[in-house]
């Protein structure tokens, strides 16, 4: 039994049911928390699951601001300083990262608040976060504002990685299920994900091979 | 033992290792196939990894399309139709998705190619992918080039949505694992879902309980 959701539906005030509704029909979504820091050495974290890959080389990843209607401290703190840090989100500190998706008020860290904690590396000005296995220094390349709706694309360039040595496959890839890597769907689930398959590179005269049946 | 990457080894030509790994930073992917049709009616089934959130109210998705320095079968057609479709993967066709990211002749539909089949409802002109429980109609509304990589976020509104009823909870939210719905890690990895938790809304002075303990 199929639904069929068409524009008329959509034309009505926005709920709970639409708005959980459009915010899973993009798929399973990145889990990841967004550090800043303020220009008084107070630290934020927010939890973000709008992170895309835009390229490899040079590495940059983007993410979606919601519009600047209200104030947005991590936006602020992106511009302000031009830095920022990408922490994965894990099985182990759920409750945590979504606890950040929480409206602190200004000047108090979710670090704290959250019960994580900070941690600095390399002379980078933004903290990371300790709990994390695989997080990520960024500076702040591109800033597009997206017309349809007012929020706007950041792109930032990767400038450290650091990540669990053991997580990191010998062909680049990275082991998720051995980090508890969680995915998001919707505005409140949050999944464990286990490997179904590894394909061979896709070619047009043979079905991609699944690597794991070997 | 963590490993440290920096700027120093990006530098380096691209290889596969770091084509891999920088795939996978990001974290947990959606797992779509983007249909398309060219001007003879020939069909075209690409899939992707980027499609990402954008708005609820209106409902709207933006993907990441790769640099035009080829040719991009996928950015010509819904540049001349103005519209496609978004179909998700499930574990019980992952390896026919993989395969259409393989670089098939123009004028081969990849639905037949990898053994899916097109469906036309309600007369949109583009196809959606029969096996898919989530597919959604859309037109293009915004393309916004980002000028670090020459890759451009294409961004649409939903005019259709189908789902199978079963999938969508009272709240709103999309049943993945009920659908077997993917998540794509890097460029090569397919993985099944189970959720863990579903978070109350987060606020400020208590932590979020997780619902699916109650």
């Amino acid at each position: 039994m199929w639904r069929h959701i068409d524009l008329e539906h959509w034309k009505a005030p926005e709920g709970y049911f639409s708005r959980n509704f459009f915010n899973s029909i993009s798929g399973l979504k990145s889990a990841n928390m967004i550090g800043t820091i303020d220009d008084k050495g107070v630290s934020n974290l927010a939890l973000f699951s709008s992170v895309v890959h835009i390229g490899a080389h040079p590495p940059l990843l983007g993410m979606i601001m919601r519009p600047l209607t209200v104030e947005r401290q991590t936006y602020d703190y992106i511009k302000k300083v031009g830095r920022y840090t990408i922490n994965h989100v894990h099985a182990s500190i759920a409750a945590k990262a979504h606890w950040t998706s929480a409206k602190f008020d200004k000047g108090l860290s979710e670090f704290a608040a959250c019960g994580l904690t900070e941690e600095f590396l390399d002379g980078f000005p933004v903290p990371y976060v300790h709990e994390s296995q695989l997080k990520m220094g960024l500076r702040l390349v591109e800033e597009l504002p997206i017309q349809s709706n007012g929020t706007i694309l950041l792109v930032g360039e990767v400038e450290h990685v650091y990540v669990k040595e053991k997580t990191v496959q010998d062909d680049g890839h990275i082991d998720f299920a051995s980090i508890d890597e969680l995915a998001i769907g919707g505005l409140a689930g949050y999944f464990t994900v286990r490997k179904l398959a590894e394909f061979s590179f896709a070619r047009p005269n043979q079905p991609p091979k699944n690597l794991l049946d070997q």
